[in-house]
């Protein structure tokens, strides 16, 4: 029976019909799924029916937190947004923070299914068990924190939070973001599913604390974890002083950080402006995610030149997108980008990465003014990054080819641009050159939302952590193994409890199962032993695995960018290295081994039947061609 | 004896030793100055020396509300913010709406005096009878809305409201505003006095309802007023759908909408874009200040174009200021320039008003643009504008040189530029071309705090209201008695009890005397008689006169541009008029006469006997050379 932990109620909304209903959380789906992402894909799985587009009504967008979300357990306040990826055509899963999850769980639910597409602009209001259906037509075109202004104002309470889309996601752009209080969800274009739903934002307000099953175990488990984070040589005094930006100076190191578009990764790291010496200097305050004590994120503020006044925490991996990949070592321009990103809600990964790939062909005079609405859009020129960025947001002139990422602007662009579009399975690429990081490469090419920083991140490649194991980062052999460990781990500890991934990383990654173990089952009363934890994770990268294969995605689909799989880097402490065809096959082939899919990457029954997935089964059943026996 | 409306406490906080002390609000500073503009003079003429400068530790900035902020009557949370003005060098009063005066007051005070200065950047923090001062370096540079939040957050209450200084302010623009979520303390440069204090910001939260003395005579008095404004022509079936904009079909059918830095008043009148019909096609929601049920703040959204996101709810001044002076007639350029003068924290009328100053001096040859950082700074170019605009308030480039209003970039760019800035005592002119409404021309060159749009506002003239009688608005007889008239009721309606000035000029005229006292008394306990309260506004005027008196105003200083004294309008339905000497002179000797004051503009003794104002007496006999017998 469940204890606590959940609030065991899921919440259906139907914007169509304008109804709601609660459903019961059963013990099965927590044991099963945990929560978040396990939830969401859960949901996605079962009800999106195959072959939907995911702009299409029949697809829902399911925001799932889990049994630790909204309780005293550290860095927790985390949410999946969950839906078909309009980008990837697969399994959407993007990940945020702050206080929404929270309040969410305060306000009684473990997920919320939106399903279904209102007639005109929308937005739900959450609190007391009860939905509102506000209209929302003076919402639509507004930047994210006017309409969060303008909610709390018409609620008359500033104590709501708001999740919502920005002009992006209404103009339905692929790479359209869900935006709560500058924390985004960010990646995958789901906020192109709200938009196309008609659904400008979600509002919550809760009370009702979080009831814990075992005050006293969930007690010890929390203070463990809290120790961890202590004796960790880097989560305060490395991880909570600069945030992720330190990664710079760590994929710098490593002759990783990806410059101009992947072109001349190793020969440039701009580490004065763009390292931790740039960032430090423009460094305002902390801001700090519900009940977290670290606090990673760092605002900046751009105080002189024609940035001056933008205020934004550039991650690492926007810093990368605005920064290394475009080649623009203007510190003041990233966070301004970073900035409109947030305000016009849009990725800044993807949206970094489709600039810099326009970038390169305007380089390489595939591209002329002509095509650019007149702006020089060469490598480094941060003017032109920022006034293209918005024209992407809003769909104007070039903007719109931009709008849906490499692999749609590639294919309307043509005349051999797709060489240069830096995507996996339509998602643009992280901020690591994988070419130096091998098991990455591999996790990259095999993650079920594509080249996704978010999922099997190889931390023992990228920071040197021997956990479960030393590997080398050039190495081929073994990386299979790890791969599907960092996977179905990172699900298992980060995705469904859920909690924050840099405590994986970073601090508690030699115990991150009994961990998880002990706080959701103190939390919730249920018995999860650590080998029913890391289950959780592998059950939801199968199922998610399976969900792409009904919708199209084969081994082909598992694969790199051209140029990572051809050009050996030319510099730096990862020159010469690349991952070759047969390297990629090679991994592959351990990884499906390891993972007990066939040659193919298609799961086996048998081990479907092992992770309790019947209707994985039943759906590989379904489609021609496919073995799975 | 003192029984409501106020709370009887004057909060002073002294920034120098981080002290504060509360100190009993008298009845004789209740029933002689009202509150608001009364209390704000009130302190600070007794408490700033002679020949303090505005920008010296020695001046103060006094926040005052009234008896009736924070009750139910409506439009009544209003405060005023007062200090020594940069601009003017005189007495600073600058008004402004929103939530934060009610919230001043459920916090339990009357008024705030900020006093000294703090040696780094600081903001303050008022609730339950404490001030905490808090530490500010990591706000510095923050636009409003970002130092809002942050304020938020870091006090861990999303329901406290903050007052603070932008950039501009911190700059020490002599145009810096002093913002409240979006609504401004805008003129008069006082946001620089905040920044000269190294205060970037009040932090305030209230609980504690206002007490009414006697709640019966009170609701009576409301039900009237809230009658009148039903009854008013305008104020719901106009005023409460087009806000201030109206304005601009208003004036522009006198012919007196200001154009091209008023060269060409008269001659363009884009209503289609900058009128009614422009504005309400980018309206997006209405905003009320607390308790208002009028809801005068039109937002509006720009969608479109290289504006699109951009959301303000540019008011006519600054339709005008950003609009007709500029020569632009693009609605998104200027909701975006409102926008930005928001978040950067300066006057958007003084803003427009130098920018347009700069645009004739270009066309005219005096700079080009080796002086304008390279913009091509001509009438129209509202790309430039917006540009400029941001230079102005980071002081960069030739921002700098704009960045204390017109008066003083005259006197920097010298080429004989003073005769092309539009001021009056240093206050850039509002948008009445006053050549065709010479009773407003007169009282712009009167009023105390320069030419304000907020003291003696001539609805008379302007929308041929006739009270207290009918007026010819281009004759020069009588506009003495009226301007008196003006004055002091505006002053003892709106700028003391407070309440919205819309309401003095379009729903009570006839009973703003009654009204007020009907309300104060009934709030209080103290009886007001409607006499009496017209003389708390003869006597605000009158202490408010001296007080620049004292700092060395004469009767030269009540004068208008040159343009407005020299050049007859070409063209529109005020076409050849224009103020003379002559007949300014003649008006000036009819309102000194009106008012008791000498022919020199100073009062006399028996005039400020009759008023109570002993100190002003005794601070005129201190100065060599003027006459009061």
């Amino acid at each position: 029976m469940i204890k606590g932990g959940y609030t065991q109620k899921i919440l259906r909304v139907n914007l169509t019909n304008r109804t709601y209903i609660e459903e019961p959380l059963t013990q099965e789906l927590a044991k099963n799924y945990m929560g978040g992402a396990g939830f969401g894909l859960k949901y996605l799985f079962n009800e999106v029916p195959m072959g939907t587009g995911a702009l299409e009504e029949g697809n829902k967008v399911i925001f799932a937190v889990g049994p630790l979300t909204g309780t005293k357990a550290p860095c927790a306040s985390r949410m999946s947004v969950v839906a078909k990826s309009p980008l990837t055509g697969g399994a959407g899963v993007a990940l945020t923070g702050g206080y929404f999850p929270a309040e969410l769980k305060f306000a009684g639910y473990d997920a919320v299914i939106i399903e279904g597409k209102s007639a005109e602009p929308v937005y739900i209001y959450i609190q007391k068990g009860k939905v509102s259906f506000r209209p929302a037509e003076k919402l639509w075109g507004m930047k994210t924190s006017d309409c969060e202004r303008t909610i709390k104002d018409d609620l008359r309470d500033q104590n709501v939070r708001v999740a919502c889309i920005g002009p992006a996601g209404e103009k339905l752009s692929y790479m359209a973001a869900i935006i709560n209080e500058r924390h985004a969800a960010g990646r995958k274009g789901l906020g192109a599913v709200m938009g196309s739903k008609n659904l400008k934002a979600i509002a919550v307000r809760g009370v009702d604390p979080v009831p814990i099953a075992d005050e006293k175990a969930f007690a010890k488990a929390r203070k463990r974890m809290l120790q961890a984070m202590k004796d960790s040589p880097v989560v305060y005094p490395e991880f909570s002083k600069h945030g992720t930006p330190m990664t710079v100076e760590v994929t710098g190191g490593l002759g990783i950080f990806p410059v101009d578009n992947w072109s001349r990764t190793g020969e440039w790291v701009p580490l004065e402006e763009l390292g931790i010496p740039g960032n430090n200097k423009k460094k305002s305050g902390k801001k700090y995610c519900y009940i977290c004590p670290v606090g990673c994120t760092q605002e900046k503020l751009a105080t002189d030149g024609e940035y001056a006044g933008y205020l934004s925490a550039p991650e690492f991996e926007t810093i990368y997108s605005f920064g290394g990949v475009t080649g623009v070592d203007n510190l003041d321009s990233i966070i301004a980008a970073d900035f409109i990103c947030d305000e016009l809600g849009i990725d800044t990964m993807s949206a970094g990465v489709v600039i810099a790939f326009a970038m390169e062909l305007y380089e390489k005079g595939i591209l002329t003014k002509d095509d650019t609405d007149g702006l020089e859009l060469k490598f480094g020129n941060h003017r032109e990054m920022v006034v293209m960025l918005r024209k992407i947001a809003f769909r104007q002139g070039f903007g719109d080819i931009l709008a849906d990422g490499v692999r749609v602007a590639a294919a309307k662009i043509g005349k051999g641009s797709e060489k240069y579009s830096m995507h996996i399975k339509g998602l643009e690429l992280p901020g690591y050159d994988v070419r130096g990081a091998k098991a990455h490469g591999l996790n990259l090419a095999t993650a079920y939302t594509g080249a996704d920083h978010n999922r099997g991140y190889a931390f023992q490649e990228i920071f040197g952590i021997p956990i479960p194991y030393p590997v080398d980062r050039f190495a081929v052999e073994g990386k299979g193994k790890l791969t599907k460990w960092n996977q179905d781990m990172r699900s298992a500890t980060c995705d469904c409890p859920p909690m924050c991934a840099f405590l994986l990383d970073m601090a508690v990654p030699e115990i991150a199962a009994e961990n998880t173990a002990d706080l959701v089952s103190a939390a919730t009363g249920l018995e999860f032993t650590p080998e029913e934890v890391y289950q959780v994770g592998e059950r939801v990268n199968n199922l998610a695995r399976v969900f792409n294969i009904r919708e199209g995605q084969r081994r082909e689909d598992d694969t790199l960018p051209e140029r990572l799989l051809t050009e050996p880097l030319k510099a730096g402490n990862s020159k010469g290295q690349y991952i070759s065809r047969q390297e990629l096959d090679q991994m592959l082939d351990e990884y499906y081994q390891e993972r007990g899919w066939n040659d193919e990457g298609i799961p086996t029954r048998e081990k479907l039947e092992s992770l309790g997935l019947p209707e994985a089964i039943e759906a590989l059943e379904k489609i021609g061609g496919v073995k799975i026996d």
